[in-house]
């Protein structure tokens, strides 16, 4: 049974506990949804060390390891900004604008793949991307790895990270490395989180009715789990479909990954940790406001005209997902070296 | 007497004791050149507070003080990398090229104006530049202000910082807090400073030649006093003109500043501090490797064809001009609102 098959069965089976006293609904949403772990790292499949880590956070506010040494992965997710670049689609080499929303990467470890579309399983395949996308950081695998051989300090980072590998300076290292550093940015703590803890007062009463009203009007069926989303695939318009600004024609989601026809504008239900602060929203970055988001995915997705004070309060409950922000020390990088490839400004295809 | 003249004085004072024993370097040392302090906002004339510095800090980092909502002061001066951004010359709005290259930020307090040129007389009239420049930021300081009042959090970070102003939100008070922040970025305890403090040891036989060659070949006539320059003003090219590529011919430098003709091809001697991790090189950032660099200022500013041996010391000397580099935490910022002006990526001009 695929997650998102799961999950509406879940909710199916819990429906008629729904709804009625806090306390049941305390009951339901610790079934249905879980608290973000104090350390992201856990979550990978791998044990991953300090110099690692470390490695990673160098790597993540490493301008050069883009073509123009001008764009590091924090460009776009940065770590003040709840993870992302807050416009609608990033800007990358050249001034080029990306084709997506760039989603946060805080509690992204804990998605079930990467990507609007899931086409990366997991941050270490979806790290080698952004680098290599033309519109993006615009660089190649075998610049990468000449820009890190050639300064020492990197050079010896990658050694204590990997020393049981041979050529430690790899471009599956770089993007390794910079999985073991993301996996740290979780954002425990938050209000909801307290509450699913026992804390049923971190939530007042607008915010419950809003959690009671995300879990009746038929959110929580895709957006549950730890990352009240991220978990599952489900087609954008699925009763009705938006217009064509939030909802461009071209992009036509998941299909592009699996060639199948039933996949054609479906996307990653988007987590919504921190949603109040990685506006604006969709895959299109074209909505501002997280009550107008709420109101579209209630036409578009249950079918529901939703009046203004259900908006409100399930705006409410949604900016109780804010978590601690991780506090992260900007890096101090290596200098470069004579061998080190030089800045490339230009936009003509490499 | 200007400050040129003064030092020209001051070394020709010198020259006698220059060039002999050890202690006479150290002595001539120290009359030339001073240690970084441990506190650079001690040099502002006026006493800045941890709310100032704090607000500055979010300032820095800030990507909503540019209209594209993507370049804040930390992209051309990063923290990361010496202060700069170590591009020939920054990339802005709309992929466009700035005339010159980014000084670094760190310790710009403690000379005596900003910009190749000095036409800004410190770092608050230097901050409101790049914001309004069109190649740069491309904003409007009525844009920024808007922006900045848009969000709670920066309101009271504002009131906090200048509680005696009846309109703390001012581009002004931008400038301000930037400048205040600024200041605390200061690399002190090189080994250069550690010699100056009497640990002689310090530099290496190598680098106290280097030193030596330093004073006696001339270069210390205009890189003096504690940040090696940034003191005063001298042609580029005083003895033979470099190539159009390193001086390229329509930058008049602060000819442009004076509209005085002895003022064409005039520069504020170039900082040295943390020369090593700045490259590259001259303020048209065409010179990537510090042994040209030295061999062409010999060569344009002192008539003297430095040989490989000496252009090896002064640039091993030049190395211990690295300080200890500030740890700066990334800051949390806040999130924009619905007042919060949209980012505009246009090119147009606005």
């Amino acid at each position: 049974m695929s997650p998102s098959r799961i999950a509406s069965a879940l909710l199916l089976a819990l429906c008629p506990l729904v709804g009625h006293a806090d306390d049941t609904l305390h009951a339901t949403a610790t079934t249905l949804f879980k608290p973000i772990p104090e350390r992201g790292e856990d979550a990978l499949a791998r044990t991953v060390t300090p110099a690692e880590i470390e490695l990673g956070h160098m790597l993540f506010f490493e301008p050069r390891l883009s073509r123009s040494h001008v764009i590091s992965c924090n460009t776009c997710h940065n770590v003040g900004t709840g993870g992302a670049d807050n416009v609608p689609a990033s800007i990358g080499h050249g001034w080029q604008r990306g084709p997506r929303n760039s989603p946060t990467v805080f509690n992204a470890v804990l998605n079930i793949a990467q990507f609007w579309d899931g086409r990366a399983q997991d941050l270490m395949e979806q790290a080698k991307g952004p680098i290599a996308a033309s519109v993006e950081m615009n660089n190649t695998p075998e610049r990468v790895v000449a820009t890190l051989r050639s300064m020492p300090a990197y050079v010896e980072a990658f050694a204590a990270a990997y020393p049981d590998d041979p050529d430690p300076v790899s471009f599956d290292n770089v993007a390794r490395a910079l999985e073991a550093f993301e996996a740290t940015l979780v954002t425990p703590n938050a209000p909801f989180d307290r509450y699913l803890a026992g804390e049923t007062d971190a939530l007042d009463a607008r915010e419950r009715e809003g959690l009671r009203l995300f879990v009746d009007a038929g959110c929580a069926a895709c957006h549950n789990g730890v990352n009240l989303g991220g978990m599952a695939y489900f087609p954008f318009g699925v009763v009705q479909r938006p217009g064509a600004e939030v909802l461009p024609e071209g992009d036509k989601g998941r299909f592009v990954v699996t060639q199948t026809a039933s996949d054609e504008y479906v996307f990653r239900a988007a987590p919504l940790r921190n949603v109040a602060l990685t506006a604006p929203y969709f895959h299109s970055g074209e909505v501002w406001e997280l009550e107008e988001a709420v109101a579209i995915m209630g036409s578009s997705q249950l079918g529901r005209e939703l009046d203004a004070g259900e908006v409100g309060a399930i705006a409410a409950f949604l900016r109780t997902l804010t978590g601690e922000q991780p506090r992260i020390e900007h890096p101090l990088l290596p200098p470069s070296t004579a061998a080190t490839p030089r800045p490339d400004h230009g936009v003509a295809e490499h």
